[in-house]
């Protein structure tokens, strides 16, 4: 079963933004064995997109498309389908309501612009749109079938996910699905990780793994593809209990799950709770914990102690300590963490320190150099880290890394 | 002039890698007046390959590929271009002398595969690359160009920056560029913006218009093509200087600058510091002011106060208030601004707290409810928001709304 994506829009052609909706479409639609042969991004005009959909509804049964549902004057993919299918647009009373009815709830009057919502090539049906005021579109003809989803990918992901794969689900429920896992580690290189793993990678049997590095670490995506479920998921055990052991304590998680659910869910069990200090990440460490909902039940509260006075104030920091050996040292980060557990009366305290760039470097002091520390009522812990990257990369490694050491504490694995 | 891009690679079908290399070159075309008027991307294959090259082949003059030119059996982009252009490969011994060098330089023998590196479609001139061993392809025949370029993102644009770019100037030298404005607000729906500009949005002449909504805001892009630069620029500026008034406060920047940049600026010109307490954002607005190098000089200090029992002890907030009108309230968000502006002794305090979802809501209090309120020496503002989002969103809408106050309180028009 082959299928093409369609995205449109100028910004997807000037470079301006890249085409990630594209990618999640690809991504779910090969759960269903429906593989994408081709990706297409046209500008926002009729005459281009609608020459792309009639080449692609010449090639394949199942077209996607995203983009150009807007109500403004530059969004014509409606249009554009019209045209390319012979389909002349029609007003939809039920649509316009549900419009008009969004307006209400938030107290506004509807701009008379989002009338255009309400149109829909002759014949076509719709998906509701909950997260914004474009409906998705449906247009089967014969066995040909096209889905056109609005660009902004929390409304294209929300009518995809609600509406689009129960959609799918009926029509190709049967396909062999692509089965992935997927191991999350920290603190190895890629190429460290494929020499740790090698011995036990050999492909083959619809077995396919892929490397995934980002500046939280490396994921590594194992894959099988073409085989019924049962069989695959059995293939896929055999080698993840085979690689597992090779990670050790460098494997964090399991299939979509953030270190910061993890950190969340064992600092739950073990009924602790955290507080931070920070510097050089600025508030992303606090961030990144509040990210997961109920973390007020571990989270006390994060100081973003920027100033020195602030650490010293805040966090007990002596001062003279900022004179002889410096805010980036593992002296001052001690006591951050030390000082936000006491202020927060908390089990758990954590500390980061360091030089983000692009300026405040020196020889002995380079950008990227961080100290990151953590305290309970006994004992303290303090490591050292130097990033290579630039500022923002800089901050989420040291982030990675700080709640890193929270979730080694909680497993006794801190040394 | 217009150009396509073909981007070669089974894992810009899958979902697996996002495709970052035509995002760069449809930049790069646009400095010399070159658009991209259609992006594809196929798979490993040498029929859909070359199905697409011979499409792009009759509609534009220049083509650019990446991808597919490794050296082993998954490579087939050569082969394809050899039968959609009719050109046989041919063996390079020139470029078989750089390769087999590449490797004796690191010590290590060629792989006899690499041999394949060496073959060109006839006719076919060639660039270096200096990052890895397949060079990039130029193929002239009359007026149209064809430019195939590896895939790994660094080769790519190593061959493009000392190769492409210096034969680019060469053939279109004298084009007029596209020249791009971007007028950044916030607090406006795309709808309502739209309204509010669209007597002036008429089109032509070259000109277009783009609305690029995210949860920051709506961005408004102009865009002139076609014409001379001092040309293009008056032109956008005579729309500039009729778009501006209209969009008033709701516009906080033009170009490439954020929020975070904009409030930075403000601070360092007025002198003042500012501390920020945050409850539901979770250490997002500090963790935004202090993307910004330099943030120090401005930014004494954020806590995250996450639970009451914190927003009492750091901040002063009374006891009483969470059991009367509860964390979530103008009272509270209001002590809480106070709070962190006589704590951290600063100019500027700003408080936000709200409900972030998914859990916390009530009828009375829904999810997506915020209050932020900012304090200086005098005066305190509170204002209220219900954002629709997710948890996500909210934080992001939250953070963004926060950072606006600042804005608007520096200008001197916070109400």
């Amino acid at each position: 079963m082959k299928s093409e994506i369609i995205t449109v829009g100028n910004e997807l052609l000037s470079g301006a933004t890249l085409d990630t909706n594209s990618a999640y479409l690809a991504e779910k639609l090969s759960e269903f064995g429906i593989l994408v042969s081709r990706r297409t991004s046209v500008p926002d005009g009729v005459e281009p997109i609608a020459e792309a959909v009639e080449e692609a509804w010449r090639r394949v049964a199942l077209i996607l498309t995203t983009g150009g549902l807007g109500p403004t004057s530059d969004d014509v993919t409606k249009k554009a389908l019209a045209r390319a299918l012979g389909k002349p647009l029609v007003l939809h009373e039920e649509i316009l309501k549900k419009v008009e009815e969004r307006f209400r709830r938030r107290g506004e009057k509807m701009p008379l612009v989002n009338q255009n919502q309400a149109l829909l090539p002759s014949g076509a049906k719709w998906f509701v749109n909950n997260y914004g005021t474009a409906p998705g579109i449906l247009i089967e003809d014969g066995n040909k079938r096209l889905i056109a989803l609005p660009g902004v990918p929390r409304e294209m992901k929300g009518i995809f996910e609600e509406g689009v794969i129960p959609y799918l689900r009926d029509v190709f429920g049967a396909a062999p699905p692509v089965i992935r896992r997927k191991l999350r580690t920290t603190g190895l290189a890629e190429s460290a990780l494929y020499e740790k793993i090698r011995r036990v990678i050999p492909e083959g049997g619809g077995l396919h793994f892929a490397f995934l590095p980002s500046y939280y670490g490396v994921d590594l995506r194992l894959e099988v593809s073409g085989r019924e479920k049962e069989e695959a998921e059995k293939l896929l055990e055999e080698k993840l209990s085979k690689i597992r052991p090779l990670l050790g304590d460098f494997l964090y998680a399991e299939g979509e799950v953030s270190m910061e659910q993890v950190v969340g869910r064992l600092l739950l069990a073990a009924q602790k709770k955290l507080a931070a200090a920070e510097s050089c990440t600025g508030g992303l460490v606090a961030k990144r914990i509040t990210d997961v909902p109920g973390s007020s039940d571990y989270f006390e509260r994060g100081v973003v102690t920027y100033a020195n006075e602030a650490k010293h104030q805040l966090l007990g920091v002596p001062q003279k300590l900022f004179k002889t050996v410096g805010a980036v040292s593992p002296e001052v980060v001690e006591r951050m963490a030390k000082g936000v557990r006491r202020l927060a009366k908390v089990d758990i305290g954590i500390g980061v320190t360091g030089i983000a760039g692009p300026g405040g470097g020196s020889a002995g002091k380079p950008v990227g150099l961080t100290f990151i520390a953590l305290s309970d009522r006994k004992k303290v812990w303090v490591e050292k880290f130097i990033f290579s990257g630039d500022r923002e990369i800089n901050r989420l490694r040291g982030s990675q890394a700080a709640l890193n050491m929270v979730r080694l504490y909680l497993l006794g694995k801190l040394k």
